[in-house]
């Protein structure tokens, strides 16, 4: 119920957020739509290739295109407005890393696997739409380094699946992992907390 | 039958191209038999991977393998002729577009999926293989930046799975949608009609 | 068995030249980490898929990712002392691709392919994870522009399919196809051998 809600608001966020790096690379209006389906379900896209979970979600719910592909373009109308709500955007994006870590988490309990694919898949779907973003727009992908995002994911994940594992109840476990990721990554982008980097400069070959 | 022999001139079309992709990044000759299999074959394997429909085409007719890895190679011996040909290829290229839509199309009804979905697959099939080019090229895709093709895909399927909903003969309706879409292809060409675009330069960071 | 043990050792390798790849884009330790799995397991997660091969061998086996994100992550503290190793990296590197070709092929045979997807399948999870290092590097993949790489994939998996086909028996047949693989490899790399450049300079459109 409450997830659902979430996670459409999820796409939606994403996809608009997508639309403005396709503004920043001039993509035309087909490029925006595109890298904003991509964006918002690529995560869970990948994971279900990954993991052999067919339909994918998209596939069993076109209207999740329709939705993301109309946020796209919408932002193309409202782009001159969003840097006001640059920090409603920024929550949005958080809401949505958790939300689609749990939803991967969930969907990789359902089939059995182990602890730490479970982890990977929440990871997976949280972090990869924003990796295919990256990739289609030829950057170097964020994720890789910069910021507290992969990590985020992995510690909501373990606070879900772990609680699960010790018999509490769904909700509130649920819920406890969600605002902790949320908490986590919100104060990471105010207080600019980062991974530390690895910087090689020798050539191997 | 026509269908067949149209899909095999656009998959010889589309390694050819990709080969002379490859020459301009100054690959070598395995880089362009590999760059030239992927653009030709890669729009279809994407859409069997995400509607998990197997084997992949190129599993079950390995010949197509074969086929673009040896056209992509005679390309390096008949480079220096091609740009007289330019306007041949242009049109082999927008041939293999409607070709690979209609096919697309064809593969998600015979899966019973929902008409989005129908269409998505046609644009998979049609488009994919040029995006893994540009990607595996280190550049953004082409297909996100400049002129009508994903447009032309989604309007000749549209044509093709409404004809078919409307229970009017195969045959026909296919070849109706094929040649509005390679009409509306050349003529965008020719005119260089283009999607607008979104130019965005705030950092939204 | 034998085989077993130079996977893991393979992987281990991998991952850690691709951890070095991290370090040259200043990656933080997540992208080192992710980095490093990707390019040690995704040529096998490639094939996998395209395959339909599924469980894919770290989800049914999670320690193989605990194994290259902890090679990635050590990497950081031993990079210094690397160059030492530089040419033990580079005959571990070449012990994995005729590794992970042997793999790939075996795969393909038991899932009763024909011979020529059985070379591309050993080609894929051989090379594959170095693409998608140098995609997710934001270059052009070494693949596709340099050295016998890919060729020395299909010389060994032509050898192994080729020795099985003639009724050998199993084992020497690996362990001779590997060894030339290994061979040609070390000999290329030495040598400077390179397969012929295509350059093509002349814009098509």
């Amino acid at each position: 119920m409450l997830l659902d809600v979430l996670y459409l608001v999820a796409i939606v966020a994403e996809a608009m957020t997508a639309a403005l790096s396709a503004g920043r690379r001039s993509m035309d209006w087909v490029g925006v739509m595109l890298l904003g389906c991509i964006t918002a379900l690529g995560g869970g896209s990948a994971r279900d290739l990954l993991l052999g979970h067919y339909p994918l979600a998209w596939v069993a719910h076109p209207s999740y295109l329709l939705l993301t592909a109309g946020a796209a373009l919408a932002t193309i109308a409202v782009a001159r407005f969003m840097h006001r709500l640059r920090i409603v955007f920024l929550v949005l994006d958080a809401i949505g890393l958790v939300v689609f870590t749990v939803i991967g988490c969930t969907i990789a309990l359902d089939l059995g696997l182990p602890f730490v694919i479970v982890i990977v898949s929440g990871m997976i779907t949280g972090c990869v739409g924003g990796v295919l973003r990256d990739v289609l727009c030829n950057d170097v992908p964020l994720l890789f380094r910069s910021e507290l995002y992969a990590s985020v994911s992995v510690v909501a994940g373990c606070l879900y699946v772990g609680g699960l594992h010790l018999g509490l109840p769904h909700d509130p476990v649920m819920a406890v992992a969600m605002a902790a990721g949320l908490l986590l990554r919100l104060l990471a982008i105010r207080f600019g907390w980062n991974m530390p980097r690895f910087v090689y400069t020798r050539d191997l070959h």
